[in-house]
């Protein structure tokens, strides 16, 4: 199934069940209120939210109203955990080469992840305010999963039982800001400001036989200002699948109800297929012609992030934000 | 006003008000039945509480009951965004010393800050759960803030208006791990397990002159094993204060109501004053003696840490835990 929020002036919106085909979409106050609500109780509402899912897949639910991404918020609109990992580890590499940096061989086998800011998830067609263009603006296009509880010390071979949805990301990311942050040794804060995230999260079965071994093996789209920018597949050169990386933060922790865990940028070694961000297009331009040539994003640019299925059709509706000068940002809810 | 959140089998708990002498507790589920309602209507929902605690402090409150710390939740059971500084610049000297690493000027000018997991909060007399003893388990004895909204950009002269309430911190830190994920460049995450907060969040008037300059002016007393540890000056030798951290943290963001935003280990220059985390302490010890001798801490340890107001009375209850090994930790809520 597909499950969507709405604005509805709160700060959590309204829960809907969206149809396969992204047309329609059913409120469920009585089922769910928010997605937390949905995430805090799951093994009871799954199955009731599902039997809406399967009366709007028969055309005969009730309540149903088109389906307006424009009105959506973050699945999510604000969440307890946001880790990101950086689990295409080839675009890692890359980016290291670049600046003539080695990788520690251990970035082999030891996740990378970062601990994200998540109370306030930007709205899928939401303006993205950024107070300055010198900060170096750029996408990140990944895949996320949303978890329910999960146990301390869980172990790889269970940690897929959690996932619970899936949805798409656009990582903001604050490239000029980056140097001097890591610099301080305490990871991102400035340079990551807030996350958008696609219309729905779906259930992995809506992918079929695309969500195998913990990946989702399906190019990730993007296009700036209308034009291609990438088209990597998710399921390929994923160095650590959604399991690993589950297995790797609850290393010490356990995670909440409806934590969120990214994929990092997606990347392919076959740079046929693009990129997820511009710092990997500029990274193969050092390589190539000893600097960078394409721009990071400036107001007004415009970034679109998608995922079709076998049949061609939107998965996830598209993540497609414009980016804005801070003081221009749309308001709250 | 002091506010809690007693567990009753829910996630997020119930919110009471809390009598200044901690000795009786209000629910006020027609006010606000959680800490995040509260916060997020706090405008309308805060002169409501001030009510019952005005009422509660005259001795005629309906309802009141016996208020039992070991009932109480972190006052967030989970909250949306946890950002710790460091702010004790003196103290991220001294252990750079220790380990002969300079310490670059820009420390002084512009804060340290990390992202924390906000998703499971620990109750401020709940069991520590770490899965080792060998990765060197330490506290960080800090004073943290819960915010309102803030905006993007927003000024160090008003930030401080944004501060809503206060708590004691037990920044729960495993040193062992912290070397390694560092040295990867993206910050802390195996390395900051779940946190601990005081039994209850207060309002900054509750300090009378102690709170001043965004800053708390008292004694931080830690105990490990019923042992005075350390009293350091919350209000001595904080490079940053609160309202500068905010200014620093919504430099490329805003902060969603109940944001929470820790001081860092707090630390004086005078050294008799003891210590708020043994990370200092063996640093102390590495300085004069060439090698650090107090261990970290062991499975059945107790950390207490607590705030006293001029008149000796506790302001924000004891946080006062064990730490036990993982697989002991008591349930959630």
């Amino acid at each position: 199934m597909k499950l969507a929020t709405l604005r509805n002036g709160t700060r959590d919106g309204q829960l809907v069940v969206v149809s396969r085909d992204l047309a329609v979409a059913t409120p469920v106050p009585s089922i769910a209120p928010t997605m937390q609500a949905a995430l805090d109780d799951w093994g009871r509402v799954a199955p009731l939210l599902q039997e809406v899912a399967d009366h709007l897949g028969e055309g005969n639910a009730t309540g149903a109203v088109p389906f307006d991404p424009k009105l959506a918020l973050a699945p999510l609109p604000r969440a307890y955990h946001w880790v990101d990992g950086s689990a295409y580890v080839n675009h890692v590499e890359l980016v290291r080469r670049a600046r003539n940096a080695d990788m520690p061989p251990s970035f082999w086998t030891d996740p990378l992840v970062y601990q994200g800011g998540s109370d306030d998830f930007i709205p899928p067609m939401g303006d993205v305010a950024v107070p300055s263009e010198d900060y170096g603006i750029d996408l990140e296009g990944e895949v996320a999963v949303i978890t329910d509880d999960v146990p301390m010390c869980t172990g790889v071979a269970e940690a897929g039982d959690y996932i619970k949805l899936l949805m798409l990301v656009n990582d903001w990311s604050l490239r000029n800001l980056i140097p001097g942050e890591l610099a301080k040794g305490f990871g991102f804060y400035q340079s990551k400001p807030a996350t958008s995230f696609s219309p729905c999260a779906i259930t992995p079965d809506e992918l079929g036989p695309a969500w195998q071994d913990n990946k989702v093996h399906l190019p990730l789209v993007s296009h700036i200002n209308g034009r291609p920018f990438g088209q990597p597949n998710a399921g390929v050169d994923m160095t650590f699948d959604f399991a690993q990386l589950i297995a790797h933060v609850t290393r010490t922790r356990r995670l909440g109800a409806g934590a969120v865990i990214g994929s990092g940028t997606v990347s392919n070694y076959d740079r046929s297929s693009g990129s997820s961000c511009l710092a990997e297009t500029r990274a193969l331009e050092q390589i190539a012609h000893g600097k960078p040539v394409t721009p990071f994003l400036r107001f007004g640019d415009r970034v679109r992030i998608e995922m079709f299925g076998q049949d061609g059709a939107s998965l996830f509706g598209a993540i497609d934000q414009r980016v804005v000068p801070a003081m221009a940002r749309t308001g709250r809810g």
